[in-house]
């Protein structure tokens, strides 16, 4: 029953640094064979130096990804370069084209689909061609706002509309996250950054297809809006400190029609003070789900923990491009 | 997108006539194409005189399954014959023979493999040389205590052990239900029953087994109990009265060790005058997860959804004896 897979890490940026401590954990299961990353700070040395470990692992971080994939010929590259297709989809063919099975953070690779439907057509070739599977998860997307929820209607003969509520305390995750949700920003700030497109969660969109596209149901209107959420109190972190009528973070929100019919809603609040932390899912069917993760999913360590439990779900799956929906249920790998 | 399958149901006691039920109101999603069954007073009948429907289906139930599967070559069976494998996986081989895929809702055909080693391999085998998968499903076994239990360890890094509530309040539930958990009897009509070895729930252990090799964990002891719930008050529901001291329903718990290690609690409770009915899995993990279906999953209607819902699993599966912790998560199908 115990599979050893070998395995090449790609990217090593705060995310990739978390694959790997994983990674070495599960070593029983997982051989790390080789390290990627363009960073000159980075390349030529050891893992241990890296993660700041006591004993060298004797896996040097490399820039020559080519050289990498064709030397080490890994089961599977553990990928976590970039949120965004577009701009390194040809490391995902470099993988595939070395027989590689790769399991991405990228937010756009969970349903590629709408976005990107080239790079969808030529990854899915790609796959196909060499053997091997490509799939994007991570929590969100890829797990609390759409396999959650699709898991949650597999008890359902009926299923009218989808609410699906995620409100996570920034407070208690790390300094980037705070960062990214804009907390302690004022408002006039916030709608600098809103007005940049680059603001704001990524990933929202294509959870909504997904689940749309998992229960075999027409959207054709996707109305997305982001809105500041305004701290009522003063709230203190280890970080930094948002003053009451600042910017706590940000309420982030989704909502798929079928013509004037509202299907699916995606709700979003990521900010500091947050007081009922949870991920929860409800489903108006027959018979109805009342679904929640009480406290909710923690982001920082869930989302290495869907990359590295996601290596032997794309090692086993039929060759192709996959999103979550695709593949057996995620469940937990190497835990003993 | 949209696909429709032909469909036979295989067997039609209460829940394979509500499989019917909810196959006809699928209609643009399933052809309902035959229908078997044993019993000489449905032999020969309209499916709509058996479900007492204005208009006549044109699909008439026959004994013989034979003919039925060479006739209408369906893609895929619903089957509800029988909890045990062991009395009627024949019936299975059948439709494997036929080229049929098989969704069933045998409680111990959700994880086989330790009961029934030799019939395993055997369905396997026949699944595989006819191209078709034959899968076990249902709410419980198949969903509450193991498939929702593995996708929650699905963001989790370390597992340490995980602890299943269900608790049922059976008041609400069909007579036939209320019945099979005791509600009304004696504490000494409950031992009496608890003796014949054929009373309590069936699919626990095989919950635990399924779990425990999602995850990859060895079990070596699984204890099993089953005891009364004794009720605090009288109960009375719309079938039967429970007196204060009477038995209220089954609790009915599994244990599953590595060692003396405890890794997996199942708890079951199905009884009338629940107060608190709920599905809950606790993760000891990193991140830990505490995810609740609040109310609980209604399982008369549920059961039948997993069974509808699996109808394109078992499609889509590559061939071969499946079980749910194989196949893509499972999700609604055919609601629009």
């Amino acid at each position: 029953m115990a599979r050893t897979f070998n395995v090449v890490q790609f990217g090593i940026g705060p995310i990739g640094q978390s694959c790997l401590r994983t990674i070495l954990s599960k070593a029983d299961h997982i051989n790390l064979v080789g390290v990627i990353d363009i960073d000159p700070e980075k390349v030529g040395k050891d893992v241990s130096d890296i993660l700041g470990l006591e004993s060298p692992t004797g896996v040097i971080v490399s820039g020559d990804a080519e050289a990498v994939l064709s030397s080490t010929k890994p089961d599977v590259v553990v990928h976590t370069t970039s949120s965004f297709l577009g701009r390194m989809y040809d490391q995902l063919i470099l993988c595939a084209r070395h027989g590689a099975n790769v399991v991405s953070s990228t937010e756009e690779l969970s349903w590629p689909y709408e976005r990107h439907p080239e790079i969808s057509v030529e990854l899915d070739r790609a796959a196909k061609e060499n053997g091997v599977s490509i799939l994007g998860t991570g929590v969100n997307p890829g797990y609390a706002m759409d396999a959650l929820a699709l898991m949650a209607t597999g008890v359902c003969n009926e299923v009218r509309s989808i609410t699906i509520n995620r409100e996570v305390d920034a407070g208690l995750r790390r300094l980037p996250l705070q960062q990214k949700v804009g907390a302690g920003i004022t408002e006039a700030e916030f709608a600098a950054k809103k007005a940049t497109g680059m603001f704001g969660h990524i990933g929202l969109v294509e959870s909504v297809r997904m689940v749309a596209a998992g229960l075999g149901w027409n959207i054709d209107r996707i109305e997305e809006h982001l809105d500041p959420v305004i701290s009522k109190k003063e709230v203190v972190t280890p970080f930094l400190t948002v003053k009451e009528g600042s910017v706590a973070g940000i309420h982030h929100h989704a909502y798929g029609y079928d013509g004037d019919e509202l299907l699916l809603t995606l709700d979003l609040k990521m900010f500091v003070g947050a007081e009922d932390p949870r991920d929860a899912v409800l489903v108006d069917g027959d018979p109805p789900m009342d679904l929640v993760v009480r406290g909710g999913i923690f982001g920082d360590t869930a989302t290495v923990a869907t990359l590295i439990n996601g290596i032997p779900q794309v090692f086993d799956a039929t060759p192709g491009l996959k999103t979550v929906k695709d593949v057996p249920l995620v469940r937990a790998f190497g835990t003993r």
